[in-house]
């Protein structure tokens, strides 16, 4: 009875669709993931997310919510999902990536990392063990290790040196992860899951905060322990032979999901694809693969191809405050003068509620006049592009025609590419 | 047959429950209408206001759209309703407020004023005839008069002066207001009303834009012209004496109704009321009465108990901008460090979406986190106060209890009253 269940549905070459229950919501994927960095995607509101959107799983930031408001507080109100009014899973990182590429002064050391805070400056200290126990004080659903992060065009024996210290450090965190679970420190433990509650149906009124929801299988209940799972991550930046390496040290200590973390952090992309071509298939096929931090509507069906089934970014939301849009004919600016008379939508085969009603025109105008709604109203339709794109290659992947999806998805992508995003 | 309907539906004391039939949309007085000054109300989508808060009419700004993104691109866009695609109704002002108070470099003559824009500092000008043309082509529902608005501190020579150029620029209004309407000019004119369709059930997605809606009364259809309507501006600042001979200048013109501006500009509290208990029984009984700017909900109250049925005023969303919210308790503001661990809503007595959902304690951390989101929860919740304070207004004049209402709904503002909003 462990804290996630994990089912392959269908596979189409290297590519999968499955099925990912956590205690709180049964996630369908491939699956991209919103990101809400600090306990709200930037510019929506759950409710857009839950009732259109229909995002099963977000993701925060450890190392926002560590300096902002604090996990004591937290804690104290209950954690991450009570604190913010999420119900459906949330997937917390573990501060590493931040403090490695967001903070100028940091001092590394066997025992953990110093650091300053990008808001005052004042310093802190993130090891292992604290943020497991920052994790555990949120009370997200799946907790990921506590790695080192080495550049992206780190040596190989600079990478090497990473890889060992991020094995230590994945041994200690499952240590104290372990030691959390045990001594009921985990702040979003589901005591007592009702396991007859349905989880699709999900929303947030319906939730009692204290009890949560297991989700339903479809051939019949499926016990999960109500823990939180653990996630590790495979290093090794371009070098092949170490990423095979970091994934056997990785797998030897044994975690629930597996991800790949260093990638998309300015090498080549064909970098990335050809890492994740020698990777993911020796990957554990019995567990969740997760891509960290990718990427563009191109990057999502490449990785997808090459076997991955996790993904989050924070370019729907990012690109959206700065008027950039993601569409199924390629990337668009709505700050381009063409758009300024233009009635049509941003993406004429969008089903959103941004694209069903606003115009170009208008959003244009939004943006020109400093209007948040244009922000707010981009971004809704980037996620909604970027969820229905992960729910269409799902559907691919079932009826065996991914190849063909794949090869249209990529061309009509080049229709209106442009070079000012 | 006119461009709207008005009927007063009860009493109590001078308050009047009216309701107001414009082409577009049926709307039930007393009144809060939401500023959208950019064709936005700022940090709200339209489906809120439509779905949940249920505004039936919303405000927007001549002096910005003519600077931005210029009337002539919402005629060809089809007017503001297509362009925007808000469609119930909209009233528009006259820029006359903005051109005096935003703008530094002004020339005022007989002719119009000519001034720089805030946003390129250009030279541009506005006149009466030009207000005209502008609100014909953003085809508002209702639109007001090209008026000049005095200081709220002049002496009365300067307020009997610019009195009568406000006449004079009224009786060019209406001139050029009437051509305009008879040559076609009216952006969202409805030439073939169905006037068997329901106001109140309107929803965007239903809407021919090119048709519109013209309200069922409930006794029977009543029959509206479908062009624009014109509402006169009473000025006079503080002077009660100057004050009635603009009330009877402005009837004399005549209009569909009638507004009392240069209010709320920095006068005291007790100027205000006294102007309104002094005007607003002089005013036409068989026409709406609507005081521009104001404002507070204790303001509301007050001038709904002298005879006003329309308000419109930006502190719902610019105070919800900066953390201040408006509560059945008074004021507060989400910065305050006693909110950080408080778990419970904005106002417990307050059943919007926000209310319903988020804590002060999640509220103030998106607010000191810099997440947009921050803004738009208080500013809906700040909308939904207004707009439901205004709803309970009409139901205790109607039940004949709004004495006692306003009595109550007073005293309980005083909880709460903070100095920091």
């Amino acid at each position: 009875m462990g804290p996630i269940n994990w089912k392959v549905t269908a596979t189409d070459g290297e590519a999968r669709a499955g099925i990912l229950r956590s205690r709180r919501s049964v996630i369908e994927t491939p699956v991209f993931m919103p990101v809400g960095t600090q306990a709200a995607v930037k510019g929506l509101r759950f409710e857009w997310l839950e009732d259109e959107l229909d995002a099963q799983i977000i993701l925060a930031n450890t190392y926002h919510l560590f300096l902002r408001p604090g996990p004591e507080l937290i804690r104290k109100l209950g954690g991450l999902h009570k604190f913010s009014s999420w119900s459906r899973t949330l997937l917390t990182d573990s501060g590493g990536f931040q403090v490695f590429s967001l903070t100028d002064l940091r001092k590394l050391t066997e025992e953990g990392v110093e650091f300053r805070s990008h808001i005052d400056g004042s310093r802190r200290f993130l090891s292992p063990e604290i943020s497991m126990e920052i994790q555990a004080a949120l009370g997200s659903d799946i907790v990921m290790v506590f790695d080192e992060c080495p550049p992206g065009d780190a040596g190989e024996d600079k990478t090497r040196q990473s890889l060992e210290l991020t094995e230590r450090w994945a041994r200690r965190t499952k240590t104290r992860f372990d030691d959390l679970q045990e001594s009921g420190m985990d702040a979003g433990s589901l005591s007592a899951p009702p396991a007859s509650a349905g989880g699709r149906e999900l929303r947030s009124n319906d939730v009692d905060f204290e009890r949560g929801v297991i989700p339903r299988a479809d051939e019949g209940d499926i016990d999960l322990s109500g823990r939180q799972a653990l996630f590790g991550i495979i290093q090794g930046a371009g070098h092949l032979e170490l990423r095979k390496e970091s994934l056997e040290r990785t797998i030897d200590i044994g975690f629930d999901g597996y991800a790949i973390g260093g990638l998309s952090v300015g090498e080549e992309k064909s970098v990335m694809y050809g890492v994740l071509e020698y990777l993911a298939p020796l990957m554990p096929a019995d567990a969740p693969r997760y891509l960290m931090g990718v990427g563009t509507p191109e990057d999502l069906i490449e990785a997808v191809a090459r076997g991955v089934d996790m993904f989050d970014c924070v370019i729907p939301t990012r690109n959206g405050r700065t008027g950039g849009a993601f569409t199924s004919r390629g990337k668009l600016n709505i700050r381009n003068a063409k758009f300024a008379d233009d009635p049509g939508p941003l993406d004429p085969d969008c089903e959103c509620s941004v694209c069903r009603r606003y115009s170009l025109a208008y959003l244009r105008h939004l943006y020109q006049a400093g209007e948040m709604s244009a922000a707010t109203l981009i971004s809704h339709h980037n996620l909604a592009f970027f969820l229905d794109t992960m729910r269409r290659v799902r559907q691919s992947i079932t009826s065996g025609t991914f190849p063909r999806f794949r090869r249209e998805f990529l061309n009509k992508l080049q229709e209106n590419q442009e070079a000012d995003v």
